[in-house]
């Protein structure tokens, strides 16, 4: 563990894996401090509206990732390193992982500036995340994709959404010791059920083992 | 020089050098492309948005330099390069030297990460570069910091002002080949020739030599 006081955990995976509920959710039942990327304080919301806003080519790949370096630097300065030195526990639907996903599926190339300025400008990793897998056909199917992500689902198509989910459950190897995937293919009570077991656990070590 | 078609010309000083007014009539001379930072492209006007409203300490100088990074990035990729290729000169009021003065000044670690940043994502560098070197003193007591950047003199201080002006004078040091000094303590028209003189033969030499 880090000798930050509290924990810090992230919910990863495709658009329409129910991540956001799930963040929701564990969020409610461990009393934490939930936040999102992008975002997540005052500037970085900012900083969102020109990422999420205009048209998809707006930003080169190159410029996206500063532009999502500079929205987490200020969520981690603002919002997360302080909660986490008061000792609360902080649950963030995205992190780090999803820019490493997107980018690295966009171009394989991306992937290592991604990870340079991560190591430069950022550098907190999260205590424990979790990848809520599941196939982005069956996303689809069962409607979890809505609104503006169906959009997403649509214009990026169904092969790069495959090739997504397979750079989240990439992480799982990458980053063994903090990352544990969950089959999203089930009810929402029954992942919750899940989640919050190994975080309760996980929490429940950390900060008293 | 470089392989591009065009040639790459930049104005830097300290605010109230009369860097901007050298600038416009720079590119005049040279039938140029006039252009600015922070901004020059619609993206990196958004992004200027951010940086040059709201309190001075908004932003971290961390986020501040990805902020900068990312506006560059847009700028170099939309405006200088396409303008390059087709043969143009581009003047630009202020580039990434601006950015190694001000943070190099702020604290002196940051400069290596700002010199990071720039290799990893920007990596273009101007043909020629003119310092329009001023007191800082001289310049508030001639005028010639006006409106918001009579602010920033007032918010910064002098001391900070002085510290930006040998920091801009250094670069002539670290990049002999392309940062010509120019003694901004004259006439507009003195400066403007001084400066002309020295971009035409370079420009003559640089297409056709």
């Amino acid at each position: 563990m880090s000798k930050r006081a509290g924990v810090f955990i992230t919910v990863e995976g495709i658009d329409g894996s129910g991540k956001s509920t799930q963040a929701r959710r564990l969020a409610a039942v461990l009393g934490a401090r939930l936040t999102r990327e992008p975002g997540g304080s005052p500037g970085a919301e900012e900083i969102r509206k020109l990422l999420v806003e205009g048209a998809a080519t707006r930003w080169s790949p190159e410029t996206e990732i500063l532009l999502f370096s500079a929205a987490r630097r200020d969520h981690v300065e603002k919002t997360i390193l302080p909660a986490l030195a008061e000792g609360a526990i902080v649950v963030s639907d995205r992190f780090a992982d999803s820019t490493r996903v997107y980018q690295g599926a966009a171009r394989a190339a991306l992937r290592g500036k991604v990870d340079l300025l991560h190591a430069a400008m950022i550098g907190l990793e999260p205590d424990l995340t979790f990848v809520i897998d599941m196939d982005p056909a069956q996303a689809l199917k069962r409607g979890l994709a809505r609104g503006h992500e169906e959009d997403r689902f649509e214009s990026l198509g169904l092969a790069f959404q495959q090739a997504l989910r397979a750079g989240f459950l990439a992480l799982a190897d990458e980053f063994p010791q903090r990352v544990r995937v969950i089959d999203g293919n089930r009810s929402v009570d029954a992942v919750a059920a899940d989640v919050a077991g190994i975080a309760e656990t996980f929490v429940r070590t950390a900060l008293h083992g």
